[in-house]
C-alpha cells in the first residue's frame, strides 16, 4: 500500500509542501484537508483586489482545486481538521456542510494552519462592519464595501504592513481614512527618522494618521480612542496576525514565541512524523539567532518547499529568516531586512545605527526621488545586522542586495566595497546601499 | 614644506583621489591639471543630455574647479600633462591657451588620465559630423546637432551601453535613428535570448538595429557597411572607449589589457610613488581572477578613493570588479554581473547557463511586466559566475543581489535561498533571482 501524507491547510505552506512531496514521490498518496473556499492563493494580493488594482479574488488563486488534483492532490474543500491524533497517526475532519465527522489515518502529516487577523478583546470588534484581512475568502464582503466606500469614512486599526496597503486601498476608492495606530508611528520597526517620511506619504494621499490611539471601543458609526473619538462607517483590523495552533497546541506540538509551532531546520515538529510550515510556525533569525514569529508569504512557500522535499523522501534543510519585507504606499516604498536598532540592542549586540539621505537616481536625472537608509551593524565585528529604507519609486527592492549582505554576514566595510550597479536613471554613482554601509562603517 | 601631490586628469578618479587624499592629510599641496574645461562630471548622463532629459551639461558638473579650490585643491585647468619624468618625480605640462610647457615636481603622482571613444581607421571616420561621447568639452557641437535632429538621419556605429542609451536620445529628438552592428545582436555580452528581448524593446521605439553590419566607409550623407548603405546626417561612435595611456606608457608604467595602466590592490602602479585609477587601469575581476579592463564610472570613483585614502596617508585596498552594469532604454532595462557562459568557458570555467522567465511584479499586479534571467554557474562548486537580466521597469537593479552573490562566492543554491523580499508590486513571490537560482542550481 502506498504511503499516505495528510495535509492540513490547503494555502502556501500547506499545498507547496503537497505539490513537491508528490513531485518527488508520485507514488505517495497526499490528501489535503481545507476548511474554506480556496486554495493556494496570495493573500498578499488583497489590498490591491479591495483597491481595485485588480479585477477579482480569483486572480489571487495560483492553483485550484482542481489543478491541484491533475496533479495527483486530493484536496478536501470545507473540510475542517478539529483534532489531531499523533499516537494513533490520525486527523479527526468535520466536513462543513454536512458535519459529518471521520478519523483520517496518515503515515506523515503536514501542518499548514496558517494565521488569522488578531482582534483583542474590544467592546464591538466582532460586529459586521469590522473585519479582518487574511483569508480570501473573508475578502467578498469587504471587497462590496470597498466598492461602496466612496465618501464613507473608514477606519484601520493598525498601521502595520496591512494598514499601509490598506489605506492606499480605501484612499483610491475614495473613502476618507484614518488610520488609529496605538504606537508612536506607522510600521513600528521603521528607524523614526525612515517613519517620518513614511508618514509624509500616508498624508500625502489625504490619509489621516493618528498615533498614540489605542483603540477602547468600537460602535456601529464610531470608533473610540484613547485620543478621541472617530466617525467611521467601516472598520477594518491591521493589528497583525496571529498562528492558527489551537489544533497543534491539543495535539501537544512544541510552540514557541506568539504560540508559532517550533520545527526543526527540516520543519520536524517535535512529534515524530508531523512536519509545519508557514504562517502557523515560527523560525530561527539568522542574525539573532532566536526563534522569532514573522509570518510572510516567503517564508511560507519556502519553509512548504523544504517540508515537502523531505516528505516526498529528499533532504532539505531552511536556512532561517531575515524578515526581509518590501511595501509600497502609493509613491513611498519601504523595506527592511534584519533588525532595527532596538531590536539588535536587544538580542545583545552592541550595535551602532546611522541613516544616510540618498536619492534613486543621479541626483540630474528627472526622475530622481529622495530615499533615506538606515543601517544598523555591530561594533567589533563590523557586521551588518540590520538594513532600512524608505523612499521614492525604485527604492524598496534595494534591500535586496542588503540582505544578501546579511545573509552572508558581510560587515558594513565589505557591503561598501561591492561592486554595485550604476546608471543616472537608476542609482547615484555610490548606490545608497553603499553610501549606507559606508557611513554605518566610518562610525564604528 | 609640505609634501605635493599632482594629479593628472581632473574627472572622477582623478579628483576623488585628490579630494579625499586632502581631507585625510590636509597639508598636503595638491595641485590636479585638467586639459579640458570641466572637472568631476558624470559622462554617464551624457545620453540624457543629449536626449533632453536633462537641461544642461552643468547638471553633469558634480564639482566645479572652484569648488575644488574651496577644498584646498588647485585645479589648474586647461593644462595638460605631455610627459612624465619618473626619475625626476616631475610632469612637463602645456598650457593650451598659450602653449607654455613647464615642469612641475611631485612627491606623489597620481594618474588619471580616462579614456577615449575608439576611431578604428574607417575613411572618413574624422569627418565633423562623425561624433564620440566621452569627454564633456565635445558634448556642446553634438548637443547642438540633436536639438535639431528631428526628421534627421542619424546613424550609431556600434550596439553596446553607448550606442543603446544614444538611440533612446535621438528618437527621443525625433531622428530616425539606425544603429549599425557588427556583431549579431547589441550589448554583445547579453545572452542571445536576452537580447532578443532588447532587440524588441530597440525596435519598439522605432529605431532600426542592423547587425552583421561592420562599417567600411562614412561619407557626409551615408555610412557604408558590409550590409549595404545607410543614410546618415549625423553620425555617432559607440564603439566603447580605449584608455588614455600613451603618457603612462612614454613614461615606462607597466600595462596590462588594451593597454590599461596595471595598478596593485592600492592603486599604485609599477613605478615607486605613482598611483593611477579609473578609466585609463585595468582590473582584477573577481570570478576570472584576471586583469580586465572594464571602465565604468563606478570603478573610476571607487578606485579614486582608495588612492587618494592611500596617497593621504591611510591604507585602503580595491577588492576587485565583477563588471557590474545596468542600463535602459526606455522601459527596457538591462543589467549584469560577472561572467557570462562564454566569457566563463573562456576562463576556464565548466559552466552551466539557464535562462528563466518570470515577472517584475505578481504576475495579477497591473505593473507585472516580463523579466528575463540567465543565470551562470560552475559545476562541481556550484558557485554562481554570472548573471544578466533584461525586463520591463523594475528589472535592472535587481543584478545588485546577484552581485552582492557572487562578491561573497555563494552556490547557486545558497543564493536561491536568501531571503529576498517580496510584496506582489515588487515581485512574484519568488523573485526572478531566486527562481534562476534554482533552476541552474539543479541543472548542475
Amino acid at each position: 500500500m502506498s504511503e499516505r501524507l495528510l495535509v492540513i491547510g490547503g494555502d502556501a505552506a500547506g499545498m507547496s509542501a503537497a505539490s513537491r512531496a508528490k513531485r518527488l514521490n508520485p507514488s505517495l498518496d497526499v490528501v489535503a484537508f481545507e476548511r474554506g473556499e480556496h486554495t493556494s492563493y496570495a493573500a498578499c494580493g488583497i489590498p490591491y483586489v479591495l483597491g481595485g488594482d485588480i479585477d477579482s479574488i480569483d486572480d489571487l488563486v495560483a492553483r485550484t482545486p482542481a489543478e491541484h488534483a491533475e496533479n495527483g492532490i486530493d484536496v478536501k474543500m470545507a473540510t475542517e481538521a478539529i483534532e489531531i491524533d499523533t499516537a494513533g497517526a490520525r486527523v479527526k475532519v468535520r466536513e462543513l456542510e454536512t458535519g459529518t465527522e471521520r478519523w483520517e489515518g496518515y503515515d506523515q502529516l503536514m501542518v499548514g494552519t496558517g494565521a488569522s487577523p488578531v482582534r483583542p478583546p474590544i467592546d464591538g470588534i466582532d460586529a459586521p462592519h469590522v473585519h479582518g484581512v487574511q483569508h480570501l475568502d473573508a475578502v467578498p464582503p469587504l471587497l462590496a464595501a470597498a466598492e461602496r466606500a466612496e465618501g464613507t469614512r473608514v477606519a484601520l486599526i493598525g498601521a502595520g504592513y496591512i494598514g499601509v496597503e490598506l489605506a492606499e486601498a480605501f484612499a483610491n476608492r475614495g473613502a476618507k481614512v484614518t488610520m488609529l495606530e496605538a504606537g508612536d508611528q506607522a510600521i513600528l520597526r521603521l528607524p523614526a527618522d525612515l517613519a517620518d517620511d513614511l508618514r509624509a506619504g500616508i498624508e500625502g494621499i489625504g490619509v489621516e494618521l493618528r498615533t498614540g490611539a489605542a483603540v477602547q471601543a468600537i460602535e456601529a458609526d464610531r470608533v473610540t480612542t484613547d485620543d478621541g473619538e472617530y466617525p467611521a462607517d467601516l472598520v477594518v483590523l491591521g493589528l497583525g496576525v496571529a498562528p492558527n495552533t489551537d489544533l497543534a497546541v491539543r495535539a501537544g506540538l512544541e510552540t514557541g514565541p506568539k504560540k508559532g509551532i517550533v520545527t526543526d531546520d527540516r520543519q520536524r515538529t517535535s512529534v515524530e512524523g508531523v512536519f509545519a510550515a508557514g504562517d502557523c510556525c515560527v523560525a530561527r533569525h539568522r542574525i539573532s539567532g532566536e526563534l522569532a514569529y514573522v509570518p510572510l508569504g516567503t517564508t511560507a512557500n519556502r519553509q512548504g518547499r523544504v517540508a515537502g522535499t523531505n516528505l516526498g523522501g529528499g533532504d532539505a534543510r531552511f536556512p532561517g529568516i531575515l524578515g526581509t519585507a518590501v511595501l509600497k504606499l502609493c509613491g513611498v516604498e519601504i523595506g527592511m531586512t534584519g533588525l532595527n536598532l532596538d531590536e539588535a540592542t536587544e538580542a545583545g549586540f552592541d550595535a551602532v545605527a546611522k541613516t544616510i539621505t540618498s536619492s534613486t537616481a543621479a541626483h540630474y536625472y528627472p526622475t530622481a526621488e529622495k530615499v533615506r537608509v538606515n543601517m544598523v551593524a555591530e561594533r567589533g565585528t563590523g557586521r551588518v545586522l540590520g538594513c532600512f529604507i524608505v523612499g521614492g519609486a525604485g527604492s524598496a527592492k534595494r534591500i535586496d542586495a542588503a540582505a544578501t549582505a546579511l545573509w552572508n554576514g558581510m560587515t558594513a566595510e565589505q557591503l561598501a566595497d561591492v561592486d554595485l550597479s550604476y546608471a543616472p536613471p537608476f542609482s547615484p554613482v555610490w548606490d545608497p546601499i553603499s553610501i549606507a554601509a559606508r557611513v554605518v562603517s566610518e562610525a564604528l
